[in-house]
């Protein structure tokens, strides 16, 4: 079984942020111990002053060569479509990748993307030949206009970045599988724990992108293996067939001769 | 890692159940992938009226052989503690173990432990030798006195046994762990979903044990491997120390440098 | 304590929806147990086809003119902001009111609003000095923009219509009020219950407006008192200051002098 | 409609504590903003050392007299049923009734009640003619028993005493309505919000008796009267008729001509 992306096909359902992590080594162990064939990194942190950044891009490229990952650079920081399309050439020209996660936040507090100019910049991208995966909310019209628009894949939250909660809004989330059947969808951001990311793909999500709960774990690396098992487990569940909830219980031993 | 009952360690925290399977070939396979290394059987369906039960009780033995498997019977049907007391000691005989999974209903509708006969046989059993496992309610009063009694672990139920409906009282179980940190605590009965057995492992209990969510499933021998992985899963993010739910939004790319 | 509605003030913070009630009698008492003073109706249905309405829409009138209720038309059933704006103009006319709801929907099966059609239309009918109020998703963006076009009142859902669902995301309309805490909001479709009515209204919320939960009960007019007497009592809770959630349990009756 | 209590009705189903007000004149007037018929009261509190009690037990006394309301002294403090039947022994001597809430507490941290004490004080306090309410927990069996036993009504908790969790487990509570369709039933503790009182009345219960959500709000007096509407409104939603939830929106304005 594996994700579709564009024309791509990945055998890992697990994308990781590269974001926040302890140590280089620890990112590097982290990349390892996911599996993730695709790593995220942001654009903003790497241009610009002439600060050194410690090497790490060169240890995602690095990694990402080991494991046979691909990048996804995203355009955190974005507040409007003319800034993540200019981020978004940069990227391509610096990472030699046509594949942009789009950020394009609208409210500082909760990160929340901007439904307005995020579509407006997943139009010029995709006229632009990007591969363009946007980070959304869970709006059904929303979604439709990005897919229309030419996105290879939907990107929505479960929670706002890095808080942690899980899947606030499990109705929608599953209306949105449910309309949108062919499509590729990824829960990107809000999720803390593994079971969440479990439950996400039970729902019959394509895949899930985190950060924050595997850089700041107590322990990133077995944080990374545990989401990576998890998701997996979610995704051979939901093609295993879920049992409906019931509510009354059902004898799992039946007692057909009442010896005693 | 491992789960320890009584003085017995097992490298699987996943207890599996061995009722209701579409056929004997399929619990085989179930087992297999589960990777369980105790398996639960109904005592009642094995003894009796003389039918003959389609090889399934030398299945489980054979399967338990040969991944260094034990057998767990339970007094699933039993009333009274003076029934489920009788019923122990014929499986002891019957599969020569004195681990016994200690099922006393009190209601027939959602199959409720009786806390009440619950505690006699436990006492009994525990007096006797037995290495008792009770299915019981989260209460924790009823908790510290099976525990008094010398029972090896507590199997809490998450929710009715089959109704698969989760944890319905995720602060209970809580509770437990957090009042009981030395026992082994399993959760027992109502788990549908794998998403839902790691968040057991993720409240730090020490095992799962379901039966329906495995033999219901629509290809059962995929969903034991899916839980099997998820359990894990749920135990390595434990481990490695989950982040704390937040109320705002923390950027997972921090944007240190605004070059744009 | 009253609601504010543009430069209105209103001393009922229930808002009832007219629609789908099992007679015109029914109806009419229901609007009466509610003391609703804002009653919504649908234009569509009134228009068109020469089919009488059974003295539908007279019986509204006079209950509104009986405890000095508004009308407020709605423009249910539009697709687009261009037929937004045409039923509005329509109902201006005919109900002698700039007030409006307005209901853009981009989803048939979740009746979900079209943030893109919502704005433009309540873009162009607030610079034709109509009063707006939106039944809109809990978009903290979409809100902001809303709010900066002019409208009197923002109405997000608790749920999709007629779902009887609750509060489906009671984190985002948390969020939603913290944001604009002087902005007027309201929870518009979803809820099924009186709890839920109270449950918005601790979140801070300033009023609720339904109409199927009271509509489809089996007793629509208590159902309707019912409501109102639970959207007062909510107000009044979060007046008077909510207790906050704690993990342990803490004795509401002190055992100073253990005297046994 | 009235409320049930051995041969007593009341027609109110708000029961009151009268532990930890900020004054007595609050305490004073959040009983009269309640139009509580029953008022519990600690006893260990107004035993023992000689200490005055600032005459809140006189107020409660008084208040009780105004408004036709009855006392409900309650064993808070007992881990023992021994203790437990003592102390409802100096109740019925001290305030001339023979209702008790009776408490019998085997957690300290969660103020757990112990099934077992409870069962064996219940069984007691009834053979020597008492009205017996007992806080328990929403175990169905021991619930069973304590109707055996001839307690007057069965008073489960929501959730931990104080902690204003609301109703933690609504499964095993809409369960216990289910089986008990004749009981009085009340829920006991844990409520924070007048919405949660909704609810449990939504569930069909015949009460709620609560005490730190009120005495611990920043206004006492008018949360008290939030809780009364809440709790009759709960009430009157549940004798009316709630709509079943759905999974799809349902429009409550049908379009039935699309006239535009």
């Amino acid at each position: 079984m594996s994700l579709h992306i564009g024309a791509t096909a990945l055998c890992s359902r697990f994308l990781l942020g590269t974001a926040g992590y302890p140590s280089p080594e620890t990112l590097r162990q982290a990349i390892a111990a996911s599996g993730a064939q695709v790593l995220t990194l942001g654009l903003k942190r790497t241009l610009g002053t002439g600060q050194p950044d410690n090497g790490f891009v060169q240890i995602i490229r690095h990694a990402a060569q080991q494991q046979g990952a691909r990048l996804l650079p995203n355009t955190a920081g974005c507040r409007t479509a003319h800034e993540a399309v200019q981020l978004a050439l940069m990227a391509r020209e610096l990472f030699g990748t046509d594949w942009i996660k789009l950020e394009v936040v609208g409210d500082e507090q909760l990160l929340a993307p901007d439904p307005f100019e995020l579509l407006s910049a997943a139009r010029e991208l995709c006229a632009q030949g990007f591969t363009v995966l946007p980070y959304c909310t869970d709006d059904l019209v929303l979604s439709q206009r990005l897919l229309d628009a030419g996105c290879a894949a939907l990107m929505p939250w479960g929670a706002p970045i890095g808080s942690g909660q899980g899947l606030l809004n499990p109705f929608a989330l599953r209306a949105l599988r449910a309309r949108f059947p062919r499509a590729t969808l990824i829960v990107d951001a809000g999720l803390g724990a593994p079971s969440q990311a479990a439950q996400a793909m039970e729902l019959g999500f394509d895949g899930v992108l985190l950060n924050s709960a595997v850089a700041q774990a107590a322990d990133p690396v077995r944080m990374a293996a545990a989401f990576a098992a998890a998701i997996e487990a979610g995704r051979q569940a939901y093609a295993a067939g879920l049992i409906a909830p019931q509510d009354l219980a059902i004898p799992s031993t039946p007692v057909w001769d009442r010896a005693a």
